[in-house]
């Protein structure tokens, strides 16, 4: 049971529907206390403003989505992510949020190297760190499911996400999706390891089955067949204080239907399936 | 480089062109070495005569596909799996394979509780092996890719399935698929864990990026992200001496062409990046 105040909008659940404005708008409507915008509908309405609308509306940020996206095929293409991710940074913080989320990035193009992969991740994370200490924001490194290790992310369980943020020390933890982690054979040992410090975000939604996109079929929660009560108890038995965020790329059904109901449906699974 | 003689074809490959008869005279116009059926071919003609035609082809039997399939909701339904698992077994024997692969099976219809499905396939297994053992068949587990927990297998790493092993002593190991385990940051450690003990069965094809359906769209070996050379150094190490086998399910590409093709293309493909 999760309260309509403690729940915040991932303004991917309705991306095809609303601006930002109507994403904030919309969680006042219907008591939702906060929100986590990716960056697209930031920019939309610039940075600036839409950290006064979030502000004006006393929403929490749970999060912004995304930084991340790191390894590439040259020098310059690293630069490049580095660059993107100190600006990410900023924005993380002129909004107010808990945490910048890290989507970390696969494979570059024509490589097959999931090793170094994953060391430009941890590389590039070390120098992103650095400034992000600097203004106080935290980065959250989000395990991707592994279906995504080629071309999305390579950090793809929270054991692995987990090494990272020991070698890397302070400042950065994990973002905890449920849809990516839930079949995890060491999920409830991987959340004890990771407890109250290193839990930055949580965020819900549920596997369908059958699935019929690996990027955009995401489900409401309590469709699915995620035990999403026994993962949300273990989180916060493990110290996560946090709102419950929540995030359905949905191509073929919620992205299609009215926002209003998508907020409404996801209030009342909040409070009865999470 | 894999020369064809140690290639098996997996019948999976081309099921939609050719039927048991027609993939072992193929094996023979390519030089591949060994098959390894699914069962419904090899019900098609009878397991009797599809054992004959392999033996007088001089076909080695890299595994049977497959057993498994031990989760259900009720104990007919478990015992059920258990009987379909001993006459699979009894299949293996009589064509004389190296393995029986099993497929675990996910989530019976309704529960939402994989460490209980991960029990009932433990459970399923050990009863199984107490047969297997009297005819000498291997079990063969196969870790299914994280994509595949609720409906297909909750095993879901090398690492699961070693420690399933390890729970259940002589007679079982793990068929090593590489489209299921290339993502895994343990996976050299858990292939020199397996050893040539417990590495029954190795399969190739390739993760295409991007990747239409979570079922039917693997790719050919070069054709994807997968560093498979990597993967066969680390099994061959370690001990592995069995034939490749191919095992490609793709509805939109490979199970469209001549099958003489796919098998020219394969071969090809095993001598330069496998």
């Amino acid at each position: 049971m999760v309260a309509p105040d403690r729940i915040s909008l991932n303004t991917a659940t309705v991306r095809q529907q609303w601006n930002l404005r109507e994403c904030i708008e919309g969680c006042s409507r219907h008591g939702i206390g906060a929100i986590a915008p990716w960056r697209d509908k930031l920019a939309e309405c610039g940075v600036d403003e839409g950290a006064r609308m979030i502000h004006d509306h006393g929403l929490r940020v749970s999060g912004l989505c995304r930084g991340g996206m790191f390894p590439a095929a040259d020098a310059a293409g690293r630069q490049a992510a580095l660059d993107d991710n100190r600006r990410a940074v900023d924005e993380a913080v002129t909004i107010g949020a808990v945490c910048l989320v890290l989507v970390v990035g696969g494979l570059p193009a024509g490589s097959k190297d999931l090793p170094d992969a994953r060391q430009q991740v941890q590389d590039g994370i070390a120098a992103t760190l650095e400034y992000a200490r600097t203004v106080d924001m935290p980065l959250a490194i989000e395990p991707l499911h592994p279906m995504y290790a080629g071309d999305r992310a390579c950090v793809n369980t929270m054991r692995q996400a987990l090494d990272m943020c020991d070698a890397l020390g302070e400042g950065v933890g994990v973002a905890l999706d449920v849809y990516h982690v839930w079949w995890d054979p060491e999920l409830d040992h991987q959340i004890a390891r990771a407890g109250a410090r290193n839990l930055l975000a949580f965020h819900v939604c549920d596997w369908l089955v059958p699935t019929k996109d690996l990027l955009l079929d995401r489900g409401m929660m309590g469709d699915g067949v995620i035990d999403i009560p026994h993962i949300r108890r273990q989180v916060t038995a493990n110290g996560f204080t946090g709102d419950v965020e929540v995030e359905i790329f949905s191509q073929d059904n919620w992205w299609r239907q009215d926002p209003d109901h998508v907020l409404a449906t996801l209030v009342e699974r909040c409070a009865t399936v999470v």
